[in-house]
């Protein structure tokens, strides 16, 4: 299996709900620092999985809509934890939703799966996998 | 499968009996830095794998007896080559017993696999999965 | 000259004031990965700047009322922007409080500077470095 | 399952050919960061999946015919386009080889598989992973 | 002293004249990883050193004319080695050139001196650091 | 000034003597990761501060006498306390007796200043920096 990777990041402000998240029920942030790895069974025409440039766009259309704002206020997240678990499989879903799509330069069946990996700290991150 | 992963580390002394180490013979020691990363199919009511605090604690046990150590003096170790992959079980075997007495903040069996990582240089790591 | 650093972080949420801002004049947030450098002309007795542990608990608790805070409501902060600039120098300025008391393990007059470097995200940081 | 991975490097001259690549199209250049991690259900009897430093040495041996080279130059890699992607396999395909030649101090049919990473730079890297 | 550092890269080829660089006088390449880090005594009205977008964007226009280069094909680069050290020292003078001329959003003369620091591998980095 | 700074390692065991260090009296070690800047006004005729390639040899050199060594055994550090910034002086002496006897491939009155970096782990370093 081969698979590209791109990294970017958000700077957002959120809240949980429940006393399992302590200090962290109050208003705080965090700089979510996002790996999107593309993966692939075969390299296409070009030698690619896809196109690094592609693959760093379609990442940044998906992140624009959470950078520099409170997740609180988010219609779409209304009700929900925002945990950075809860974001790698949003994310994953609009990055395998452009791919079932074939925006992201090659035809969709032909990408396997998305790993989106996002570190909140140097000592913490979460992933999600899953197919497109 | 979603992943969340937190990092720490030990500082230990130790050798090696094999002619396979070559200068690691000697008694040397280590820096490891240890990522212990918890898998689950599905996040929980609050939208976690399992805590991150709660997940940080839990590695913080494992580790402590081996913190400032000579591992050629800790009994349990007694006979073995402490490599860094023997290691990573070690930690992944102590983490899944604490998942399976529902010590995690979440019954153990919603969780799936634990994959321990142990950086041991800038140029060196291992790492062990396996289920719980 | 000899310095000791050590790491720590916060997660915050904030907003700015003015233009230069743009969408960052929106409440948001962010984890600021810190490092504390403490420097001197001479080791001690003990051969060290200032130990290590005692390092990292004067930085816990110089960051203990700014994490998991919206700092757009720390009484502290009124009628400024608590740019990634300004929280380097706030840190040192408790910081080095803290060495001039004699809080650090070591007589304040035997340090003589601390640098605050803060990582806003991997492609951003900031730092201020001062005397004590 | 176990892994031990190791970490060299390449600093590499070429161009690609195909529109995908736009400005990547001119004769440019990268440093290649290759992380090789192989991978083992058990430990051998020394406790380790391969030893580190016949890790590293294996991984130099495959690198040393690309380093400071011109890929567009090198007769192996004549009409294919050298991506990142591409490299990924071709290095796991001479450590594949290796290991089934037994030159890797375990015999081959120990290891099940290898994970070649390249990171191109802090924001891009790729991998390929497949049995031996 | 503040300073507010940003972070980019380019990708080039180049080769060096000289026997002191044994196979690197090859045409190979390199991904540079550049931080500019502006420095200034005293912090603007809004709280910074100056804007990081604006810092970003001065970074990336100094590097345009290198990205996806050969070097040795750049007249302006006739008959020099474009080791990692020059191109620190170009990179600065391209930036200091722009504060002098109160392009990064704050007049020159309130900035110091820049540091540019080129990481070209995860084991090898130079930098250059004068006023402005 | 400019800079050029190169990475090696050293996995060493030792033990402090002191109430200070707490736990870290026992015997344990450590991974230290070492960087090491050669400093300079000018680059010499080839464009360089000193040859990387060399750099690297002469941090090699320094640090072969401490690898997989118990510095408690060192006759040359009998009575002191090993401790990571006591090690960034006594690596920096060694590399600055190198420069001065005209050892790194450049006289060493052309060289400034060598500043040595100690990385214990991903949260804690040191270092050193004086004139040759």
């Amino acid at each position: 299996m081969f698979a590209v990777e791109v990294r970017d990041h958000v700077m957002i402000a959120h809240s949980f709900k429940g006393d399992l998240f302590g200090p962290a029920q109050a208003l705080h942030g965090a700089t979510f620092v996002i790996d999107a790895a593309f993966q692939a069974e075969k390299l296409d025409g070009n030698g690619v999985v896809i196109d690094i440039g592609r693959a760093h766009e379609a990442l940044k259309r998906v992140l624009e809509p959470l950078n520099y704002k409170n997740l609180d206020d988010v219609p779409e997240f209304a009700g929900v934890n925002t945990t950075t678990e809860f974001l790698t499989k949003h994310i994953h879903d609009h990055l395998a939703h452009a791919a079932r799509e074939d925006r992201l330069g090659r035809p969709g069946h032909e990408l396997k799966a998305i790993r989106v990996t996002i570190s909140e700290s140097h000592v913490a991150r979460a992933w999600y996998e899953a197919g497109i």
